[in-house]
C-alpha cells in the first residue's frame, strides 16, 4: 500500500543527512568511493559511515547498521553485494529513510529474476513513503549543495565550481566523463543524476525538478530508452515553461525495431522520426554528440536565449577566417552586415576594400597595426547586428597580448562569444588569458561552430507553452466500434470525411450492373478498384483499373479484378481525378509517444527520396503550414517555373484536422494512410485510403 | 631570357647553405625569427645572416650583402621592408643564388603596381636560373633536414620530430598552426611550405617533387585558388602513382562566382561541384577541417591505405558504446562481424548474450574481469574482418591500466587503431600511457569518427593512373568552324548524333505545308518546336506545342508559336517519344579544369532534388556506370515496385561518348545541354538539344 513520499526530489538533491553502507577504506569499492568523494566534496550536513565492522572510516566513527542511526537519514547511499541489497531497503523503509541510492547492480538490467527483485524492493519502499533511485546508478551531485554523492574517480581530480548545467543520463559511466570533460571545457554543473534502472525516481521526475530548481539555467539529458513518455514531455513542458533550454543526447537512434505495419505513413514514421519531431516540436534541442551536449549547455547557461543570428569573425589569418566563412554557409550561418555608422568607424582602421566580415585584423591598415590589437572587435561589438562573435585565433607574434585585447573588448560588448584556438601549445598563453578572463574558448573549428549552430537554432523552435486548438465543426471523438480491425477504403473514407477531408466521388458495386450505373452516374473515364480489406498493395496486385473510358473497358477491368483478386468483398467504381500535386497524409499511433501524423509528397519519385514530415498529434495549422515549406518539393505548391501556386492553406488545414482525427481515435486507430491526396489550385482530393485499427 | 633553373626543389628544400638577409637579433622582426628557428632547428649546413650594420647575429659572424659571400648560398631567405626586396632579388639573382625565399608581403597579393614589380623579379630571377618562393609567405620546413627556415614563433616550442606528412599551403598563418597542432595530436610532418603569391614556383612544384620524396608518405594541401590546374593534376596524379595518399583543404568552396550562362549544365556545375569532380576522380581526398586534415593524414602516414571497412569497437561504458554505435551507422561505418573461432574464443570471457561489436567490457563475465583488462581486445584483433579499432575510454576505476592492456593488445595484433579519451584531466594516465606507446589518441569521438570516415573513404576512390580508353566509332574531333556561337537545336542535334547520341526524328521546316509534309511523314502526334537561336527557356515562351494529333490543331500550334516567338527562324516538327525515365546530359567547359559532364535526372521534380552528377572528361562507361547508381532516383533506372529495369548500359555508353566530345571540342564548345533524354527500357533518345560555343 503506498504511502506519500516522506522527502520530495528537491529534498532529496539537498538532503539534511547522507548514510553510506557498505563504506569502507578500500578505494577500490564503490562505498569507499562514494564515501570519500561526498566528505572531500565538502557537504556540510551529517554524513554517517554503516559499516558492522569497523569503528570509524575515513577518521568518522561508523555505525553497524541503518537502525543504529537515531534520526534516520534522508539519503542511504547502498553499496554492499546485490544479494544483501534487499534486505537492506526493507531495512532503510522500516527505519524511516528519505530515499535509497541503491549503486548496486545485477537487478533488472540482467535478467526476470532480478526484474522481480527490483520491483519487490520498489514496493518496499512505495510502502514506507521512501524513494529509491538506481538500482545499477552512479549516484548524483548537487554543486550548489557541495554534494559529490557517487562513486567516480573522477570526482577527486576535477576541479570544483558550481554552475548551472543540469545533466540527467542513463549512463553512470558517462556521468563522471561528462562532468569531468565539461569542467575541462569551462562548462560547470548544478545538479547531476545518474537515474540507473529507473526502478522508482525516473527522468521524468527529475527534470519536473529542475523546472524549479532555481541553480539550474540549463537541462541536458542523456537517454536511452523513456520509462514514461508523456510524464517526460510533460516535465520538459514546464522546464521550457520556466525558460530553460533543454538539450538531450540520445543512443539507439539509427536502430530499426522490427516492426510489423501494413501501411506507408507506418513504415516511413521510424522511431528515429518520431523522436525528432516530438523533440521539435516541445523545443528539445537533439544533440548527437556528449561533448557538444555539454559546450551548447554553458552557453546557454552564460548567454541565455539568442535574440539575432548575426554572427561576426575577427581572426589574424586571411586562411582562417576563409574556411570560417566557408563552413558556415554550409551550415547557413549568418556573417553580421555592418551599419553605416559602425563601417566608418572601421574605415579608421581598415582600408574599405580590405574591410568585411570576417574581419581579417591581419589587413589592418600598417599604421594603425599596433594600436589596434583587438583588430576592431571593440567597434564591431557596437553593431546591433552582431549577436555573436566567433574568433579564430592562429600562431604569430603577440598572440596572446592579441587575444588580451580581444577578450577585454568581447566582455566591454557584453556579446556571447567563442574563442577557438587552433594551434596546440603555440599560444602565447592565451589560453590561459581566456580562462581567467572567464571566456569560452574551444581547440578545434567545428566545435565553436557547432554550439553557435545549435545555440542559434533556438530561434527556430516553436514557442514553449501553446498549444493547438481544437477547430471549429470537427465530430465528437467516435467511439472504437466504429471500424473494423482492417476497413474498408470506403469506410476509411467516410471517416475521414467527416473530418472535413473531401473523397474522390466513388460507388461501392458488387455486379457489374450497379458498375455501369455507377459509371454512367460519375461520367466516364472512371476508374475500377478492388474492395479486399487483406489486400495491402493495391496497385501492385493489379486490383487498380485507371482511365476506363466506356462499358467495354470497365466489364473487361472488372473481369480482369474478380480473376486475379482473392477474398474479393465488392468494387469501387470512382471518378478519375487529377491534380498539380500528389500528397500523402497519414497517422500513426506511435507506442511511446501517441498519434502522429505524416505528411508530404507522394508518388515513385517523391517515395525514393522520402520527402515526408512528421508531426505530434494534434498540430496546429500554422506548424503544418511550416514544415509543408520544408518539404524538398515545397516549390511544386508553392508554385515554380510558370505552375500556379496550389492550395496551401487548404492542405495544411486538412493535415490539421486529420491530427485531430488521430487524437481523437488514439485508442483504436492504429495507422491510417491517405495515399494520393491530390492537390489542385483550388481544392485537394483524397483517392486512396486505408487503415488499421485495434478493434477485433 | 630564362635559362635552366640552377637547383631542383628538391635542392632548394635540402639546400647546402642558406643566407638570411635581414637578419637581426630583434625577435619582433621577421628576419630575426627567420634566422633564431633556422639556428635552433639544428640544421647542419651553412647559415649566413647579412646585415650590413652587425658584425655578428646571435653568435654568428654576419656579411654585409648577399655579394660577400665567396660561394653563393643554395637558398636566400629575403626578409626586408618590401621598398628593398627587388634590388636585393637581382643580387642575389647576379650573385648565383639557387632560389630566394621572399618574406616580405607588399606585392601582387595588394594592387596591380604590385603584381607588376613581382612579375619583374620573377623575370630577373628567371634570366639567372635562380627560383623564388613568395612573396608573401612565412618560408618552410624539411624536418629531415632538421630545417626550420620560417618566422613562426610556433617553431620554438613545438617539440620536434620528423615524420612522414607533407603540407603545402597558401596561409602563411595556418603552416605554423597545422605545423603545432598536428606535433600536438601526435602528427609528424617531413615538410612544409608557405607558398604566398606563388609568383614563380608554385603548389604544383611542390607536389610533384613530393611524389619522389622518400620522406613524405602522404600528401596534405591548403589551397585558396590554382595557379595552373592542369600541372596541379598532373603532379597529383604522379603522387598517387608512387602509392601516396593527397589530402585537401579548400577555401572559398562555398562562394558562387557571378557566372553568366546559358544552359542548365552550367547552372548546375558549380565551381563546388567542378571540384569535388575533379578531386573524386583524382583520387584527392576533400576535408573540410583543417585539424582532421592532419589527423587523416597521420593515420594514413602510419597506417598506410585501408584493405577493408570493418571496425571493432570497445568500450567500458555501455553509454559510449551505443552513442559510438549509433554515431557510425549515421556515417555509414561498419561494425566488423566475429567469425566462429573468434566467438569461440570470445565466449570464454563474455556471456554470449553480452558479446557482440562493439564490445562492451563492463559486461565481461564477473569472474574473469580482473583478469582480463583489456576487455577481450587480443582475441578481437585476431579477426580477419577487423580492420581498425576505435576505443572510446571514459571515466572508471583503473582507467590508466585498462589503457595500458588494450594499448599493448593492438600493438601485439598490428591493427591501425583509434583511442578517444571522453573525459578531460581524469584519464588515470591513460593519455601519458597511450602517448608513450606513440598510438593516437583524439579528444572527441567526433574526431576519432572523421579519422576513420577519411580514412576508409581512399577504398572508394577509383584506382590511380586508369585513364579511360577512347571507344571506337567516334569521329576525328570537329573543328571550331562547325557551330556558329548559337547553334539551333537542330545543329546540335546532328553534332551529338555523329557521337553516337540518337536524337527524336525531326523535321526543319520554314512554312506550314512543310510541316503538315513533316507530320504525315512521321504520323500523329506530333511535336511543333520554334527554331530561334536565342530562345533559353523554350517551354515557358510557348515555343513548344506537345501532342497535337493532326493537321488542325498543327496549324492552330503553327500560327500560335509564329505570334509569340520574337526572331523565329523556323520551326521543328518532330515525333512525339516517351520514355520511362527523363534525363538531362550536359558538357561545361571549366575554365580552370577543362571539359566537364554532367548527368541525372531531368524534369521538373529531379530539378527541384537537384539529382546530378558531374565528372571530368573523358569519363569511362565504368565510371559513369558507377556514378549513376549514387543518383537519389537511379532505382527508376535499375528497376522498382514493379517498374521495369531501363537500358542502362546505353546511358552510360552515351554518357561517356557525350564526354569524347567534351574533350574532341574543348576549344570551342562552351556549354552543351541534352534535355530532356528520355531512356526506355530498350533505347534511349535525345529530344531537346542547346549549346554554346565560342567561335564568333
Amino acid at each position: 500500500m503506498p504511502v506519500p513520499p516522506r522527502l520530495s526530489v528537491g529534498e532529496i538533491l539537498n538532503p539534511r543527512s547522507i548514510a553510506v553502507i557498505g563504506a569502507s577504506e578500500d578505494l577500490r569499492k564503490f562505498g569507499s568511493r562514494v564515501l570519500n568523494n561526498t566528505i572531500r566534496g565538502g557537504f556540510d550536513g551529517e554524513i554517517i559511515p554503516v559499516n558492522p565492522k569497523r569503528s570509524q572510516i575515513f577518521g568518522r566513527p561508523t555505525v553497524a547498521s541503518i537502525r543504529h542511526i537515531d534520526n534516520p537519514p534522508d539519503v542511504a547511499v547502498i553499496a554492499v553485494p546485490r544479494d544483501y541489497v534487499p534486505t537492506i531497503v526493507e531495512e532503510c523503509a522500516g527505519h524511516g529513510v528519505g530515499c535509497c541510492v541503491v549503486i548496486t547492480a545485477g537487478f533488472g538490467e540482467i535478467d526476470a529474476p532480478g526484474a522481480r527483485i527490483e520491483q519487490a524492493m520498489v514496493d518496499c519502499a512505495k510502502s514506507a513513503g521512501m524513494r529509491l533511485i538506481g538500482p545499477n546508478c552512479l549516484g548524483l551531485l548537487n554543486t550548489h549543495a557541495k554534494l559529490l554523492l557517487n562513486s567516480s574517480p573522477a570526482m577527486a581530480v576535477t576541479p570544483f565550481r558550481a554552475g548551472g548545467i543540469a545533466h540527467i543520463t542513463q549512463s553512470g559511466a558517462l556521468l563522471a566523463t561528462v562532468y569531468n570533460r565539461g569542467v575541462d571545457d569551462h562548462a560547470y554543473f548544478s545538479t547531476s543524476v545518474s537515474v540507473g534502472n529507473q526502478a522508482d525516481l525516473e527522468l521524468a521526475d527529475f527534470i519536473d525538478y529542475l523546472a524549479d530548481d532555481p541553480n539550474t539555467r540549463v537541462i541536458t539529458l542523456y537517454v536511452e530508452g523513456f520509462r514514461n513518455p508523456q510524464r517526460f514531455i510533460d516535465a520538459i513542458r514546464r522546464c521550457r515553461e520556466a525558460g530553460k533550454p533543454v538539450l538531450m543526447a540520445k543512443s539507439g537512434t539509427t536502430e530499426q525495431g522490427a516492426r510489423v505495419t501494413r501501411s506507408h505513413t507506418a513504415s516511413l514514421a521510424t522511431p528515429h522520426r518520431v523522436l525528432e519531431a516530438v523533440c521539435r516540436e516541445e523545443g528539445i534541442l537533439l544533440v548527437d554528440d556528449i561533448r557538444g551536449l555539454i559546450q551548447t549547455a554553458e552557453f546557454f547557461s552564460r548567454y541565455g536565449q539568442p535574440t539575432g543570428d548575426g554572427i561576426c569573425v575577427v581572426s589574424g589569418s586571411g586562411g582562417a577566417a576563409a574556411l570560417t566563412a566557408d563552413r558556415m554557409a554550409e551550415r547557413g550561418l549568418r556573417l553580421a552586415g555592418f551599419s553605416e555608422p559602425i563601417r566608418r568607424r572601421l574605415e579608421v582602421i581598415y582600408e574599405p576594400t580590405q574591410l568585411g566580415n570576417p574581419m581579417d585584423s591581419g589587413a589592418l591598415k600598417e599604421k594603425s597595426f599596433t594600436k589596434i590589437d583587438d583588430g576592431g572587435l571593440s567597434i564591431a561589438v557596437e553593431e546591433p547586428d552582431v549577436h555573436a562573435l566567433l574568433i579564430p585565433i592562429t600562431t604569430g607574434p603577440s598572440v596572446g597580448n592579441t587575444a588580451r585585447c580581444m577578450a577585454d573588448s568581447v566582455i566591454a560588448g557584453a556579446k556571447p562569444a567563442v574563442f577557438v584556438i587552433m594551434q596546440g601549445n603555440a599560444d602565447d598563453g592565451a589560453r590561459d588569458i581566456l580562462n581567467e578572463k572567464d571566456l569560452l574558448c574551444f581547440e578545434t573549428l567545428e566545435e565553436g561552430l557547432r554550439v553557435l549552430e545549435r545555440w542559434l537554432s533556438a530561434l527556430r523552435l516553436p514557442t514553449a507553452g501553446k498549444r493547438p486548438e481544437r477547430p471549429d465543426g470537427l465530430p465528437a471523438p467516435a467511439n472504437s466500434a466504429l471500424l473494423p480491425t482492417h476497413p474498408t477504403e470506403h469506410e476509411v473514407k467516410v471517416l475521414v470525411d467527416s473530418y472535413g477531408l473531401t473523397s474522390v466521388k466513388e460507388f461501392v458495386v458488387t455486379d457489374i450492373d450497379a458498375a455501369y450505373g455507377a459509371a454512367d452516374a460519375l461520367g466516364y473515364p472512371v476508374v475500377l478498384k478492388a474492395v479486399s480489406r487483406h489486400l495491402v498493395h493495391k496497385s501492385e496486385a493489379g486490383a487498380v483499373k485507371l482511365g476506363l473510358n466506356n462499358r467495354e473497358e470497365l466489364h473487361t477491368a472488372w473481369q480482369s479484378i474478380h480473376q486475379s483478386v482473392p477474398e474479393l468483398e465488392g468494387c469501387i467504381v470512382a471518378a478519375m481525378e487529377d491534380g498539380e500535386a500528389e500528397l500523402i497524409f497519414g497517422i500513426l499511433n506511435d507506442k511511446e509517444f501517441g498519434p502522429m501524423v505524416l505528411f508530404g509528397f507522394g508518388g515513385l519519385m517523391a517515395e525514393l527520396i522520402d520527402d515526408v514530415k512528421l508531426i505530434p498529434a494534434p498540430a496546429s495549422e500554422r506548424r503544418v503550414r511550416a514544415l509543408l515549406g520544408e518539404l524538398s518539393l515545397f516549390p511544386i505548391l508553392s508554385g515554380v517555373r510558370g505552375r500556379p501556386a496550389l492550395d496551401i492553406d487548404l492542405v495544411a488545414a486538412m493535415i490539421s484536422r486529420l491530427s485531430w482525427l488521430a487524437v481523437d481515435a488514439k485508442d483504436w486507430l492504429l495507422e491510417l494512410d491517405l495515399n494520393p491526396v491530390l492537390i489542385k489550385q483550388s481544392g485537394a482530393i483524397v483517392v486512396d485510403a486505408r487503415a488499421r485499427t485495434s478493434t477485433c
